[in-house]
């Protein structure tokens, strides 16, 4: 039988939050046994090109990133907020290492290819090194990745939090028995965004397009829904999107995801 | 016999000059068996803080670090300038990973004391962790520190990254017969500022007590000489004071440190 493993993505609503930050960084900390963080952080990056008076480019409401923007990107990302997160965690006896995808090059990547738009320093991902994770792990050693990945030619990229977390839960799935926890500031996915209540419990593939044919499902949430189901194809066990609580109890109300 | 291992330190007028840059990248990728890279850059730390208008208060020449100085060391050392470093050295076929002493808690540091000024988060490295790093090297990853530390409370110090390099070849000298070199834009400590191929060749306790009284080597300079003689207290084997370039060629002229 293979070992459990916890894959949880948290994102920038509970990082700049810094009470809730300390609340999901001391509830992930008891989780026992082998675990793994993949962190946001799209808010502080916006935040400081704000301070910077860097303008954020957007096309169909998707974020450019620009050099200047990476540059920006890398500095909150793999700078402040994954230490930030690292300290935190080792203050809680948890044995952190924060990591880029270029860090022991544990994720390669590629520029997202121009299509319509060219969404400049954006990297999708080629290849996890599971094998390292792997070695990490078995030293006692939670990875904590943020949302920055490479292409092995010295060229860094901004990558997305969610598919990284899905693309790592993929990866392990070879050696684990791996759940995928996407945390937010939400209970799940809303039936009715206005009602933070109207939780829907369970989403299939069937589900799913209907939920997306009705236009149930906003924007933001159809790619992360994705990513859920990308990795459920690739063998991870369970997936649930949940408000970060969840990570303590078990139990709350929550969107578990199925084919 | 130990194996042999290299503590290379770079300072910040390497890291800032993009040519001088890849060229010890270049250089660095090539030396052979294991090797540890710890670099500073407390000049894009100063210019990000002058963007966002926050000042850097001196007291006698020495910076003081406030809490937002902080962010701005954590963004540039551990954010921009590490990864930056990391991506090139993948590119270079190094397995390079970046550090600060928060992850994998390999090194440990307590805020200085409050004598007669207050440094503000500035910390004075209290232990490394020779086992992690040790695990590192046999997995053939190259650690990449910053002069970045914590105190296991949650706290993230600055840290000066010259004394970072001294405290990590004193620690792994226990396993390893370890040559630090302290690289940088001149060719070793000089006679005369003035003329940058006045190089001191070798300099020993007698000697630097001799420079210092004759007020030879200036302010700058005292710091960074201390740390050399820490070292072979420590029983590092090797100290020089050298060019970037030595790193390729060891006969360029240099400075050479003994008790």
């Amino acid at each position: 039988m293979k070992n459990r493993l916890l894959v949880a993505k948290i994102g920038g609503n509970i990082i700049e939050d810094p009470e809730a930050l300390t609340s999901f960084l001391e509830d992930f900390s008891k989780v026992e046994g082998p675990k793994i963080l993949v962190h946001g952080g799209g808010k502080s990056a916006t935040r400081l090109a704000d301070q910077l008076g860097i303008k954020t480019e957007m096309i169909d409401g998707r974020r450019i990133t620009s050099a200047e923007n990476l540059d920006i990107v890398v500095m909150t990302y793999a700078g402040l907020l994954n230490k930030t997160i690292v300290a935190g965690l080792q203050h809680r006896n948890c044995n952190a290492l924060g990591l880029t995808g270029a860090d022991a090059n544990v994720i390669l990547a590629e520029k997202r290819p121009v299509q319509f738009v060219d969404y400049g320093y954006v990297g999708d991902v080629v290849k996890v090194n599971g094998n390292i994770i792997t070695a990490f792990l078995n030293q006692g050693i939670i990875p904590v990745f943020c949302a920055v990945t490479h292409d092995s030619q010295g060229q860094l990229f901004n990558t997305n939090a969610d598919t990284i977390a899905s693309e790592i839960a993929s990866e392990m799935s070879a050696d684990y028995e791996v759940s995928l926890f996407y945390c937010f500031e939400l209970k799940g996915v809303l039936e009715n965004i206005e009602d933070k209540d109207s939780v829907i419990e369970h989403i299939d593939l069937e589900k799913y397009t209907a939920l997306r044919e009705a236009e149930v499902i906003t924007e933001g949430m159809l790619p992360k829904l994705q990513n859920c189901f990308d990795a459920l194809q690739k063998k991870v066990s369970t997936v649930h999107i949940a408000n970060a609580d969840f990570i303590k109890d078990n139990t709350t109300k929550h969107t578990t995801l199925s084919l």
